[in-house]
């Protein structure tokens, strides 16, 4: 039984909250947040203990674990202190919105061993995984396209917006760390993208895209096409297709169930498709959990390391590069 | 070339008389009706000429083959008179509605050489046809069951229904004869029926049902399903599936063109299937005519058979003394 | 906080230990089994405790709640000796195999308020019962037809089928129940049946069927088909169609990811379907558990009564009749 | 009746001679090709007269109407003639490989009446046309996204890639041209282009590309991806997606029949898709000459125009630009 510190209690930190409960295999013992009523509430739903600071949580030797779900600037302090106090960490990404701190929070952590795990969740989706498989176990024979569909059902408040720390950085990192997960070894080199403010008015008010095109490529030539948008009225749409020499895998859409309705105007209806990520990757953040507890109780390596949280933040500032100069960016990871 | 004489020039002999005409193989040259304005129509349209009387063209010199799409009760003595003339014919289903009449034609051209070949066109359909492939060549490996749904877009008129000659012998014969080519050489031996009038009203004043399900019994027990109704109004619901012990092969339901639309009530919806049979048909009665013409120039037998007719027919009255005696009728072919 | 005492520690009794113990506002108290060893297993794992007596549990004070998932022939003892302690029961489906004792247990427990709920599991799925609104709700105008498929992945061993009862009341007294929960207020008053052996050895040895067909009518004049087999290699296929003059509604099958697959010889090729019951039915098993402690929280009436569990063996009787006269058999409810 | 001289008689000029003959209000008279074995078996397949010249085709008397399917450098040459001679003109697509041929051309013909339309066949198909009115219909709201997929079944001959004259503009250009006609008034403004070389030896020697990704901005900001592949083992990859503010639509991929297959290893398998474009386009390229024929009886405008073909030409030559100097090119269309 692992004893989890919960950092941070807003809605994603509620939500890991439930999941650390469900697990017969971790119980969630102290939760802290800026906010201390968000604490409260999760704290009394989960039977544990609100701290004041986030050093009692993390220094206490009743905690075996820390879940870091707090305020992307704060992600950096509470993983070296998790770090500096030998607790394994499972943080939200992104790990940090400036280059520069990651990479010296890489520097200051590199003699530590206490494993970091970034939450990227999307790599533990069944469907996304079997995707996935289907490059590693050269089902699909060599890999040639990846094109990812990633759109939000509807666009975030103003105040999101202006923390978030811009589209490319906040939304499409998933998608450039899905790439990655894929690719395998062959790494991303080059990257286009093309934002544009289409719909949404708080998107121009905190000069941020809403709508999103990008090309990756990487080392060995292989194509990656992402588009995004912050709103799809017909669900959370989220879509994987690998292509290659020998077939291609679609991890398509998912229903909340199995209608399919026909009327006089229309066949095979079926229901709009999950609403957003809680719905969606219910089953990624429980098994992201699992896999994170595994590793902890097996002494083996996170499977999603804080330099793939680094790299995938690369990427997204290459891309920002490539709006703004309207050119292809070569990227290095150095 | 063969050229045909088509006798019947309502709504399906203008239909043959298109098929014909595209053909490279063959040519219309006489048309008969007994409506002389329907066949004049259809010989304008197809460079061809009309015939007073169906002997004229029938025993013509200048003609190989005969169409018979004229009225039920007027098959049986055309197939005849085209039989004695030593012509080819391709008769529209079903060949009588009374069996005595069937029998005695039997027993009449049984010395007669000429081949018949009965219009049951699903047979040639390209997805139909896999369904019984699937079967044939042990695909399933051993059939266990079928189902078929087969349900009109609208119920037809009064005039067509009076003259029709009951649900079971004009729509359902169809799929008897459609079970019958799936189970291939295992005879149908016993059936269960059950007819409905809920909702037409012309129905209700032919004496006539518009809904019907029906179970037969293999001799092997393979079970067959089939359900019918006069009205979908999501277009012409055509499906068959075939089901054993390796797997199950469905042949479903077509679209007009691949459009799937996605808005905030629903996902993934498809138009609605083809309207009616000359629509979702069109490529099998090609088909029906192109493996007529084999059969005519090869010297070989018609893939559907006057003995498949007169079955099929055995078959809808075995189901009409189910429904009245309430009982499940062992079929009897003699 | 319902406490369970659970009578009967078997496959489907550690299910719902599960269920019970996941649901936050229930808990495990009691465990009964006629093998302690089962017993003592699932206590130990939902922190239980074993009784050696079933009416230890039952009768406790400290129990709220009864779920019998003990062997058929016990059903009848178990839930009187629950109604009579005045608890609550969810019963596993069927009530018992013999009417007679159905019978005689209602007239015993006539004047007892202690709610009875049985367990049909299917009624509580998300797409079945999607499907049932649409009748309920007008959205496919008038009911005309319902067709069930239901299939196991696997024939049970023979041990298995020596207990269950024989195929139509252990089998297909799901799809009864479901064809009357579709139907709603107008009840089922006609069935036709074939049973069929033909490729399970066990069940030619307990001279049970593999195979069967139903088909039911209503009042008012709705045909509803059912088929089953104990075997279908591609998963546990579990369909409902439910056919209106306005249309149509399809459950379907339901995969346990969303990929697709492209291959030289397919496409769109999805994973096989859910295993069987216990994957397939999860969320209806969860939502079966809800709504029985919030019939009990609330008061109310169970949303599948005992009446529900009788009326569904009298159809599987009659189906039995059917089969053996080779009759479509009237059914009566008295 | 319409009569049509051909001038190139390969592979797609036959398939043109066939479409023409289809049509009850055209006919092929003469056939033209600089390879007189190939003009007379098209010939002799349509009742037509070989020619020497094409300008006997092209200047008689005879002929209403010219369908160019020759060798793309020699489109110009045949496209003067028959305007010269007042003939209505159907050309395959590219008009021409250099920018500077189309827009000399263009100077040229400025005063000719005879129309001119361009072979964009995928206009006409069923599917992609009702992605187009979607949004044209403003049926998905305000248009944000279109996503192509385009992909060959196999890569063609070393000869085929030497003539072609490059992916970009013998391949890519469809899509471009799709692109511009889903986009309706709302000009391409912007493209960049990723060209690879992953498995094709062929294309390899001819200094060609395999595999492509392409992003294009309207001057509304509309954003539009393309990718195409020279190969894809499960057929011929044909997607249109059009994504807006109410909604998405699709025209999907088309399998020859609608059989689906469930196995012990996968469920709703299909048939691979349509081979190619002679089969997936039919339906299309005969909706394509029923339009010429109709814009020539109407004396209305083709709907597909010689300036279309030119703003295609344009939008691959900025491809290729971006590809050389990995920027994202600004489009100007004098």
């Amino acid at each position: 039984m692992l004893n989890f510190a919960l950092i941070g209690a807003g809605r994603i930190g509620k939500m890991h909250a439930e999941i650390i409960n469900l697990n017969p295999n971790s119980k969630l013992k102290f939760v802290y947040d800026v906010n201390q009523e968000f604490a409260k509430n999760v704290a009394s739903l989960s039977n544990a203990s609100v701290v004041n600071k986030a050093e009692e949580a993390i220094n206490s030797n009743e905690i075996d674990a820390v879940l870091i779900a707090s305020a992307t600037p704060t992600h950096i302090e509470f993983i070296k202190m998790a770090a500096k106090a030998g607790k394994p960490v499972l943080c939200e990404k992104p790990i940090d919105l400036d280059i520069n701190k990651v990479n010296k929070c890489k520097e200051e952590l590199k003699n530590i061993k206490s494993p970091i795990q970034i939450g990227f969740n999307r790599r533990f989706d069944l469907s996304h995984s079997k995707a996935q498989q289907a490059r590693s176990k050269k089902e699909i024979g060599n890999l040639e396209m990846i094109i990812i569909t990633s759109r939000d059902p509807a666009a975030p408040s103003l105040d999101y917006l202006n923390a978030a720390g811009g589209f490319f950085r906040d939304t499409t990192i998933h998608d450039f760390d899905l790439s990655r997960f894929i690719l395998g070894e062959d790494p991303v080199v080059q990257v286009s993208a093309f934002g544009e403010n289409l719909f949404d008015k708080n998107a121009k008010t905190a000069k941020d895209f809403d709508t999103a095109m990008f090309i990756l490529k990487s080392k060995l030539g292989v194509l990656v096409h992402i588009n995004n948008s912050r709103r799809a009225v017909y669900g959370y749409d989220q879509r994987v297709e690998v292509f290659g020499s020998k077939g291609m895998v679609i991890s398509n859409n998912q229903t909340p169930n199995s209608i399919e309705r026909f009327t006089s105007s229309s066949t095979s209806s079926k229901e709009t498709i999950h609403f957003f990520f809680i719905e969606r990757y219910q089953q990624a953040y429980r098994d992201q959990l699992e896999s994170f507890i595994e590793m902890i109780n097996s002494n083996s390596k996170p499977k999603v390391t804080f330099e793939d949280g680094r790299k995938a933040l690369i990427i997204a500032n290459a891309a920002y590069e490539s709006f703004e100069k309207k050119k292809i960016i070569d990227i290095s990871y150095d």
